[in-house]
């Protein structure tokens, strides 16, 4: 029933969001071994010293190969029996077979050192780095900044003052509205003592083709996977979408909604004004919610919603008509 | 009772938004002629080759000597008897006197092209463009973006990466805050089974004297005629605007106020902060709307209101106050 | 029980927001003398010609040696009791002893031209302006706007498109993300009959260590004061604070917050997306307001919140089921 946006505690948590490995950044250009990632953290290991390592990711997009991290007992077994085939974990627990652990007394600690060590974060020098790819027949206007590794299609245009971080890719068809940004960090953070530690974003955001995204939106990239925006989605001005959110196509968002993260929207979803979703949730395809709604739990698609926490808008219509009675009814109560 | 924001089916309604053809960027430089027009879309028509068409508009903003597309028999009637003298229709309908037709199998692809035509996107090569106009006595701070054909009247100060589209019209004593957006397009498609359509943007934006726009401010430019932002009127930051509405004189818009498309406020209205407003209605004069509530239908002036749907503040307080009794009354009702 | 954003008639009651004296910039470099005050606005003076005045202060953060302003008889004791010790007021009152006043018949204005005179709004010439001072190992990366006056701290990063208003103090390991402002003018006006009077804003932000700040924020500065974001504090995208208004310690505030002026926040507060704030409260240390809610009073700590008007969340869920069950209660009271 609580609403609650954007928070870590998602994250060990196995989702089906879709994922694309060939486009994955936290994939190790070529494989790394168990030992060369332990002596990056100085941490202890279960398995071959050369017992292959092919990624880091987090545990809604791991795949065979990744290492993924765990510091919670309760998701222990989750993590071991996920397609991970290196666990980074805090207890020296029963190694699976044909799987290999490493052993670190702080695991979020020591995956962001692993991310640091691969993939820093490096000061752009141009408005438009070199490695950027983008068609001829794009337009990008004057005071874009485009980072490292961006590839935009064709027929594009990219409006004024535009911030596209590293590794985003841009499909064809697209236009993107002034002051919009692409790829910022994911909202995540992990409690401690001494206040609020980040978990370092290396992910990335696609937009597929034929996207409009009106002006002043921000589009988080994945922690390590991606923030996907569909084909032919449309979204006005001012909307936010969180970091590994998976939108379908056609969907139409309105202004100023806010999407958290890891959400799943499917196809043909509108989301009218001000609405607001909460992480780590699935909305069915063709579900329609209508203004400043909050959603906080999974929606059936087809189904037109309202309310803050929403629910199927004919019934909050229903309660509504009741309320009003509320007071006259309130008031004859009080004379019997 | 539908909360709904800033969609397309309101455009082929009549409304009586102020317009002000002198400066509505859709009239031709000179008329074109029937011919010419049928001639660019490879269209039949009904009338004389040399009829003449002054410009292109939607129908809320339509005059005399405009054409102006319908593609739905419920408002053939509205287009045919509006003020346009010619009509393009998706229909071979008997010609009202004085009138003329063009027949097209899609008005909305058709007249998308014929936009394109009189008034494509053109890349911007310089930060501030050549034939902006504006006041020696304006201060433009580092990385704005002007378009084409922008005037700025005198004593404005423009700050950092702010973002005015082409043809937006600004007057005397405009303040504008960092990385806000005027002139943004249009959030207007029509669905399709393949996805969805594009209604091109060719309108623009007027600020009148006295105004203040806080940062990170979305302004959309009208489809074909004009978004105004009234004498006076205040907004705060990340406040956005739809197309083709008309803000009166001396507003007051808190910090990330929403206001669909096609919207009239009048003159001395109060949104207090996030507040939504839905598109195609009309807020009074001397309205004050409570913070966070949501207008979707028009409201008289002089009156605070409250609530999503809102209504009258006091009213609403009421249903509030009995809320707070209703836990209790249901366990009393229960024990009967 | 009225929810309102960030207006000006707060400004003139007492409130005991932390202050430091050491960077408030409406101090003046050195001691003016009260006849030196009154000429700039031609003003009569009660007091001895070389009456020092040391700063130009609201009375919120007023302090011994300042001058405030008062134009309303409702606050006259409250100007006269406070720190500071020369009032700019609109009737000439008795004289407390050791302090003077400046008479005006319009306090307001006056107080303006006294800032405009010892702090009016220049035009920087270049994107980082020669006055700023920033650590070498901050990334600053392109389009960034600093403007003059500027401390940046050590280990930050300033991404694409930010906007930095003048007299900003950022900490060290600071991160914004891309085009966010911080600074930008108070909402502050002065209804007269001929429109809206805005209070010019000279105050400033100031942003501490371990502070990050999402993509597309607004921080509007101090009007004569400090709005700061407290150590440790982490804001997701497109969150907006007022004014004057002071964040504790490790803070949270999820996407879309949007936070009046002259606000207090204490440490370990959590806001989550879409929480809208009034001016001129107190939130209490570990409070959590769950998303959308909207805060109208101040509240206490370490409690969770919901709902608009928000109230403890427990209490608003026991009348959300009771509303569950109202249509029919109603349904079944019809029937009696």
């Amino acid at each position: 029933m609580v609403i609650q946006w954007s928070f870590g505690s998602h994250s060990i948590e196995l989702r089906g969001i879709a994922n694309n490995s060939e486009t994955n950044i936290m994939k190790f250009s070529q494989p790394q071994t168990l030992k060369s990632i332990a002596i990056i953290i100085d941490a202890e290991f279960v398995g071959e010293d050369n017992f292959p390592i092919t990624g880091l990711n987090e545990i809604h997009v791991v795949e065979q190969g990744d290492l993924v991290f765990v510091d919670h007992q309760k998701y222990y077994e989750k993590a071991l029996k996920s397609k991970a085939t290196s666990v980074l974990i805090n207890k020296k627990v029963d190694c699976p077979e044909g799987k290999a652990l490493i052993i670190s007394n702080d695991p979020f600690r020591d995956f962001n050192k692993l991310i640091q060590h691969f993939s820093s974060f490096k000061k752009n020098e141009k408005t438009i780095s070199e490695s950027a790819e983008i068609s001829n027949s794009t337009i990008v206007q004057p005071n874009v900044f485009i980072g490292n590794n961006v590839k935009i299609g064709s027929n594009c245009i990219i409006h004024s003052n535009v911030s596209i971080y590293d590794n985003t890719i841009i499909g064809d068809n697209v236009i993107i509205h002034a002051n919009t940004i692409i790829g910022s960090d994911a909202f995540y953070y992990k409690k401690r003592a001494e206040g609020y530690d980040k978990l370092l974003s290396c992910g990335k955001v696609i937009v597929e083709d034929d996207v409009e995204i009106g002006a002043n939106c921000t589009i988080d990239r994945g922690v390590t996977g991606e923030t996907v925006i569909g084909k032919g989605s449309k979204l006005d001005n001012l909307v936010h979408v969180g970091h590994d959110t998976v939108i379908g196509k056609n969907c139409l968002f309105a202004a100023q909604v806010g999407i958290a993260g890891v959400v799943k929207i499917e196809d043909d979803v509108t989301l009218w004004g001000q609405v607001g979703v909460s992480s780590d949730i699935t909305i069915g395809k063709g579900a329609v919610v209508l203004a400043q709604s909050g959603i906080s739990k999974s929606l059936e698609g087809n189904i037109t919603y309202f309310g803050s926490p929403a629910e199927e808008a004919r019934k909050k219509w229903k309660e509504a008509a009741a309320i009003r009675k509320l007071p006259e009814i309130v008031k004859k109560l009080d004379e019997i």
